[in-house]
């Protein structure tokens, strides 16, 4: 650890809040050098859905490498990207009523969203972006623009423009629907907020704290798009690819968004992949105007055909993260209950937060929990919320061990922290 | 290819001046769906410098999936990450009396661009970055305001700021030192030239049509950032990696700058891999201030590792690929010799460019040459310069019977522009 | 007319609104070349407080002349400077516990804000200014951003950047308290407004169409502002000198900004004049750094002299203004309620709108009503409020015959809309 | 002065340089309270070209305020408007064969230059502003932004955006044509310099240290405009009225610019006023686009008729101008010759400078030929230049003395620098 401290510049995160040299993983568990089990509540960030190296996704990259068929071609043809094209479309979209384009940009989220904002910019020829407080959207100039965390917008160290916070759904209490104000504001012709050229939202947001949007608020903020002519564009990066139950995250509210932004879980395998699906009319780009060294990773979308096959096909694997995601709340919801302490339970499907309230419990709590075998992050504008974000794959005894890890915890952390 | 047509956005590009499904690819050799085998003297932009699917780098990425060892896990300590820093540090930077610590971010050139400026201006307390004309950063917003290209630019639908265009080496002519200029509106208190953050630079401008600064005024450029203030970044995404012969593209000007970027060839395999290297007092990061879903890619830095231990162990490697480059230039002028037209030859290393003048001879010829069997892609503002950028491993017949068919089709291409 | 049409650019609004020449004016009255007698409810859209060519103003400034005393001398001491400031000193500020700096910037009210939204930004280190919707400030660029009509803001022709727009009191409705949320986004880590530099604020929102915010609010804006470590500052260009009862119209809520803006009336002729007022410990200027060519114009500031003399060094003349403003009000809203329709009347001492919810029946009688010899305009996001800003020097019976115009032309209005 | 220095900012500048109060002023002499009189060789940076209260001017606003004509009216017209526009038209515009529609802004040259870049930004749907090394233009954000003054844009706050600074004529020394520079990067795609809606341009930069554009450069300059599509503006706030000896600067090199900014000595006594000049087919403004509280200021437009109609109807007053300004140059440059130390000349009419090359110089000599009796200011971007801006009816005598005072000043200073 320490040569890797000397080597690594400060910016590193996941180190420090697990400081282990993990070297092999599978499925729920990783193994650090020392030989210790870790229970991984983390995913990657959601990026692990199917669990670490998943040997049946495996065993499609492992054979397309030794077949030496194209693994790098910047954005040439290849049988790898057809297929994944055709597969996505006849198991996900036609299945679901959904047709889109797709274009595949440098493999990384905030890739994908620099695109989407741009391609909603050049259809309206308008400049403002909609997005919603405690959004979180990527790292780059664009993405960070719509992310509404200060401590990545000051790392910048120039002013951000382009973009108008709305409240989020909630975000003024219950009493106050917040896309009456978006409406007012985009009627007014003088509120300030110029004609946005897209709205761009999260269903859950992830990093901003699992804060859920509620299907009418959902259904309410598309029509609004419409209405003033904004692109609807859902990101669903984290959310999507099955952490909620659904493929995509947006489908209990049956909305039909003008794009999606889908990455992380996408490659099935945790191999850098990211896309955009377009509405067909919208799909004004000319040829080249956004590139990339490594759009359509050829290995990640062999992966990624492998992931749906084994588990889109048929609903089986849908109904069983729902199951999963009722037991994990219901368990989580007790836990809850039993301290009081305004401790609170959001989310949908396997995409759970335990609200804390307090910084300091959640940060103690996830320290002690990851001593005693269980990776947990934390999110929220305090880091006051702990993340589940399980393999929607997990077994239900790595399951419960990890819940009983986090419940033990967090009762060792308040007995800890009444007691000074 | 009608198939993909229907799917994939109109934004793909490669895949209309190559029009071809590729299946398979082995060192310089591609080959289509239909049996075709084509010599690839684009090398995925830069990407492939050691071929495509170099087997003994296969064999490391093979091993690594077949153990279970940890393909993603945030920016988690691994030992795959922790023997790549060792290894790239002893091969690398202590055989050339450089110190530096390492950055893992998004995997793409365009993130570690981002983040470079980030840094800079988090140091500096400044915003403005100078910039070269005809320079080329990436697509996120960030670094296209740091780009000169105004297809890309305009694609973003916004005003990008935050960038001053300087005139790169030979900009203005032989006559006039651009690098004057440059600490003329620098140290003038009314220039309008905001001070800067960072000065970023390209020692060979790939898409901007293969220019070349020479070394007095790379060391010009560097004495004057520091001199201002400003840290000097050399983005070697493209030339890096022994594209130029050395390791680094700015070790013939013995520069040292204050950030390095690289990415492309980095991961040896054209997997998605990019990383800054930062003088160790600038490391002023807080811990998670840039982040990132795939950073650090941990497959790409085992592949990376095994390209560091084949290649650049000794000097063969990078004596060979000056020698192959030579060899290369001297064939190209005197094709261009031959013809006269204005050609010109320009580049170092095997990063040469052939100057066509006219975008039109440069488009036939690059047409032609695919048909005959040879894939070769232009640069240049106008699209008037053939990039030849084969792989460093290329053997000397088939560089030859690249060129060859280069040859042809040019002479080809002339003689029917002619006789219109 | 037609000889003015020719010459002068499309830009021309006013000479539209009312199509006459006038020639010769004095207190309440303007006179058309063609001999026709106006009441002026307008008086320069707040420019006027004591009346058009105010005699006893006038004896000052042509004494002035006269004398040939310094007319032009950029920012040079002069005596007229020096009495303007003592006068003001006295007779505004001591008598109301307020201590502040002068600066006189260039003689327009947009070039104040300018200067005011510099110092926030200087003395903060921080970007960000918080405006609010329907709010106005100006027509140069920094002004702009922080105005919320759209029409204004798409005829910059750039993406206005550096300000976050907050609904005004009252724009959610009775029942959502805006400060609230105001504190709300500024506390919260993740909200996407940026730590904010000041809270720009009007007490009466006049371009936006009377729009009063109340004691309470302004007072929670203010203390919230010092929370946050941002300048407060109360934008009295329209509102202040005496429009709403008291000289300052924030007197009624006993606030106490770092920054005051005054024009339009301050002259009290209608000459051009624009000054801050900065709280001591904030005039963090370095000599020079605001500069500009007309500032402190010494006939401004020797009528503004005058005008102080005349009107405040008791309290008659503010008693005046609002019992005045308390009969106009009682009027309008016996107007108002004998209509229904909605019509609602708004606004604080002689700074009245009578909203007549729809665009059209606002234009038509205010139409109507030059026709039969009044000048009063249309304000609000639609232009569907009648703005009342008589003199406050205006005698009882013209005060009266212009509303009864007004109810006339009214009257006729709806009875004409209705009938369609 | 202790009085004046308690009241106002610290932003106050001229009354530092020149630290007396001002009491009476007449033609190019000032008066103090102390009963010196002083010679007065800058003429409000150029707003005083007719002299202090230039008695014939007077006549006529005493007039006009006597006759209570409206003095302030917004936009409306008034026959004071119409009869300075014909008069204008018919003087100035058709003996030069020049056609413009009249355009009143708010009363500043800043407001103007605001109008100027908006309407070339409507009008081509660019943002992109092209200005050039050591131009100013104004204090606004928007005039801030096309300025090269770092102390001035530093004191915004904000980082400015939407301007590019090309360098002046001569800027890289007499072997450089900068216009085939600028040519360079407007035709080059990759050139990172965006389309520009217009060119803005001073032909001799006043605060930038009277630098002197060619008449070839700006013949250039203004056919590169009209071939990229871009607005050509001549900025005469300063140069402007006479003060290079023609009415407008640039009718030496025949220019016919789309815009023409005239502010400064436009009223002809010190009042506020500014216009722009706008080629009749660009008067793309709606009604009401651009506004401001004191635009089209009648009382200045009175002073500025009777300006026109006393100096401009003959050639007697440009010839005497002239005639002048030759005298005075050669005087000045007799004075840098003997002195060698790379003194240097530079201007155009009555519009000269004597560079000094040191600041320390430039600054002593002044502060000295104030204690004599000789009111003249600095220039430049060291502040090394003295700026000789006398009223343009100098007599013979007063001219003859300031120089005499100026050449004794530099002599003193130079004995005192050197014998340190």
């Amino acid at each position: 650890m320490q040569a890797l401290e000397a080597l690594e510049s400060n910016v590193r995160s996941y180190s420090r809040s697990f400081p282990a040299i993990f070297s092999r993983a599978r499925g729920s568990i990783m193994l650090t050098e020392a030989g210790r089990k870790v229970i991984d509540f983390l995913s990657g960030a959601g990026t692990l859905n199917y669990g670490h190296n998943n040997h049946q996704i495996k065993a499609a990259i492992t054979e397309y490498l030794a077949s030496d068929a194209v693994v790098h071609g910047l954005d040439m043809a290849t049988p790898a990207k057809l297929e994944f094209m055709q597969t996505f479309s006849s198991v996900i979209l036609r299945e679901r009523n959904l047709q889109y384009r797709f274009q595949f940009t440098g493999p990384t989220g905030a890739n994908s969203i620099e695109a989407a904002l741009k391609l909603s910019r050049k259809v309206t020829k308008r400049q403002n972006i909609i997005s919603f407080t405690q959004g979180y959207h990527g790292m780059s100039l664009g993405a960070i623009a719509v992310s509404g965390n200060r401590f990545y917008r000051t790392a910048t160290g120039v002013s951000l423009s382009g973009a108008t916070f709305m409240p989020y759904d909630g975000y003024l209490g219950p009493s106050v629907d917040t896309a009456d104000y978006l409406r007012k504001v985009l009627m007014d012709e003088s509120s300030g907020v110029d004609c946005p050229a897209a709205i761009l939202v999260e269903t859950v947001q992830g990093e901003g704290g699992i804060n859920v949007a509620s299907k009418e608020w959902l259904q309410s903020v598309q029509a609004l798009a419409k209405k003033v002519g904004a692109l609807f564009i859902v990101d669903d990066i984290q959310m999507g690819c099955g952490r909620t139950g659904d493929f995509f995250s947006f489908e209990f509210a049956s909305l039909s968004p003008d794009i999606v932004v889908l990455s992380k879980s996408l490659s099935g395998y945790g191999l850098p992949l990211s896309m955009l699906l377009i509405r067909e009319g919208l799909d004004a780009w000319r040829p080249g105007e956004h590139t990339g060294t490594f759009r359509g990773n050829n290995l990640a979308l062999v992966s990624a055909t492998a992931a749906i096959n084994l588990y889109w096909r048929c609903l089986t694997f849908s109904q069983g993260v729902q199951r999963m995601g009722e037991l994990m709340r219901r368990r989580l919801e007790a836990i809850a209950s039993e301290h009081g302490n305004g401790f609170a339970v959001r989310g949908r499907g396997m995409a759970l937060g335990f609200d804390c309230q307090m910084a300091e419990i959640a940060e103690i709590t996830t320290r002690k929990a990851f001593e005693k075998g269980l990776i947990v992050e934390r999110c929220g504008p305090l880091d006051q919320v702990v993340k589940f974000f399980p393999a929607l794959t997990i077994d239900l005894e790595t399951l419960n061990q990890g819940l009983e890890i986090f419940e033990e915890s967090l009762a060792e952390t308040l007995k800890q922290t009444r007691s000074q």
